[in-house]
């Protein structure tokens, strides 16, 4: 089941620099680790700009807000969510 | 190249139903054939509105505004654009 | 899987009467059906406007969308849809 | 006499986390209770969000206000709130 | 138990005279009434514009949604409904 | 000459608590003696907010400017001001 | 006393020019005598756009009302309004 | 002296066609003319939409908003407008 | 050349007060400085709020600029600018 | 290919006065190199803030958030972007 999710990055200004990159070392370790398992299906930077837009495949909402809330950068972080699904449209029946 | 493209669709309600149908399918037979050439990589519904969330991956800006500019919803959409890029956190060099 | 559902109606003012007494009648009668099936949970007004809050409980975001877009109000309504989960601080396993 | 109402976290970022944990725990310990009573008919969390969406079942607008206000994160805390009352689609004389 | 009430009037511009001045009229009658019963506790129009804030006494949600949506002018008006309650420095026990 | 005043208050996280009380209880004090004046003639608690809804009766813009500048929580407030007068179907002549 | 007045000018695409043709003459003439009047103190077109901002000068918040609800494209605007007052920096004692 | 400005062209759905064809017509020989004059000095189409940015050179306020009022199009669009000067960091006394 | 201005100003709540009361003596002192030279024609204080209305009267883009950066205030002020011109129905050829 | 970027400097109060003129010439050094590049085509202060209207010439959108992203006041601005394309009424095949 699919979701679009949009993160804009926001780190205090007066966060010690070691903090901060260990905090984006951890995030970018486990973004990749999902996106290994097939849960992070897509990530994109949106040009000119700290943020991404993303598309997770999960089994429901819950799997969803564990996987978000569990981002180290998740408490500095603008997010929405929108529930996605076929398009009447698509040639693909499943539009990963 | 990448972009995120959201449209709304705000048919007038006193657009009689043959003219919507027509447009409607001339629409859905544009956006398959897109899909097809590769230009519209991704195409999904957003549960519970009439409004979809798209990839398009075109050569240069001006190839965008010709797709989207003959789309025959087009003047019945709202539309929002972002220019997408690769993600230094992607595991992919290419995500499509 | 449940999902917050918020749906504010604005029926276009020269819509003839009888065409709208049809669709409404229509529009209370799936209501009740969903009601009944368990997958329109709650149903209630927003005091002092033409606007529900609605808990849906379906089994995926397809099933969802399905179910929003046959309501016969569907294109007169604004529509805003929040994915829900269990929350950690309550007190019931499936809090329905 | 129900409410609808929305809280959204936003904990600064300078807190210590002692203090935190000890906020936190009296908030749960105190939803919980107000759960028990009865008068927090429903608590969900916001798939993708530090929110939740929750129904509160009061006397009167006082009770809702002395309720929400002695929240320990109320000071941190944005809030919404919208008055419920019975959809005349419910199939419920009394939908909680 | 008061709730502020605040209406925007935006009736369509081709509606004709004659049902504007019927509508207006009906208003008119109505809202006194619901002076006269003690209901519509204060009426104050909004200077330089064609919207009034109102402070309504109900003895519930459901009373509210009854009294507003029986406005004739309800299909033609914006509105915002906030629940109010005891100030802790009102030097009234019940302010009206 | 009524306006109606909304103040939403902001109190700063790290303001030490003798600070924050101090400043409420001049608050309080300062609220009751315009109260008695008249000047402020009702002041209402939006219930689940730390925000009111006032009514002041003042002569001119100008005491308006005067009364609200002198709040001691004003550094520490979001306010709005929307000037009423006398609605045409109030059933008072000066409601108050 | 002194208001900031600001409008937009939103005529309905399909009045009949004729119709339009008079509501502005009359609107022209409206404006210029509350000028003579010293009532409209200042008024000037906001550049690239079919938009005002006002100054009056009236007795009182009902005046105010009474001089905006008369305009003959009042229906056809969206207005704001703001309630001025001396500056403690200028250096006039009536600023006009 | 240099103006943004940005156009969003919003034609009725039911204006006719060869309305429509005839204000466009009109649009771009009006468009065209003010760039041989160099007072449009730059007109670009924002990809994906019915909307241009523009960078205007008029002598005056007065020059610009006579410019803009008559554009053919002006009543059919949303318009904004920004003030533009000399950038310390730019490398061009005269930036057009 | 004549700019409608309107700033609102929000000084850090932790700034320390002697420096407060130096920035806004340098920022009366300037303001009076030019409304004694004619370039801020009018400085209004909107009632109930920490801001201001002005009117400035430049000989283009590059002045207003000067100035307004060169407030004392100006790093802790959010401002608006609009571009004003002769309105057609103003009876003063230069309303100042 | 033509991106239009908006910038709004917001830098921190508390932030030392040597870091920000630090900062400030490192951004002044890079903007004019990127002009000189022909990167950076057209950059101007937006009048009356701490802004800029800016358009860059780059081969596709990863240069774009190259450049801008290594900006050194990145952290400190709200920027927005939107591609631009060759507009239909333009007199120039390549507007820059």
């Amino acid at each position: 089941m699919l979701f679009k999710v949009e993160m804009t990055v926001r780190i205090p200004h007066d966060m010690p620099a070691e903090v901060v990159a260990d905090i984006k070392g951890r995030e970018k370790a486990y973004a990749q680790d999902l996106q290994q398992q097939g849960k992070w299906r897509h990530l994109w930077r949106v040009a000119g700009s700290y943020a991404n837009v993303s598309i997770f495949d999960v089994k429901d909402n819950a799997e969803l807000q564990d996987l978000i809330s569990n981002l180290p950068l998740f408490p500095y972080m603008d997010i929405t969510v929108a529930p996605l699904c076929r398009h009447p449209s698509s040639i693909r029946e499943d539009d990963r």
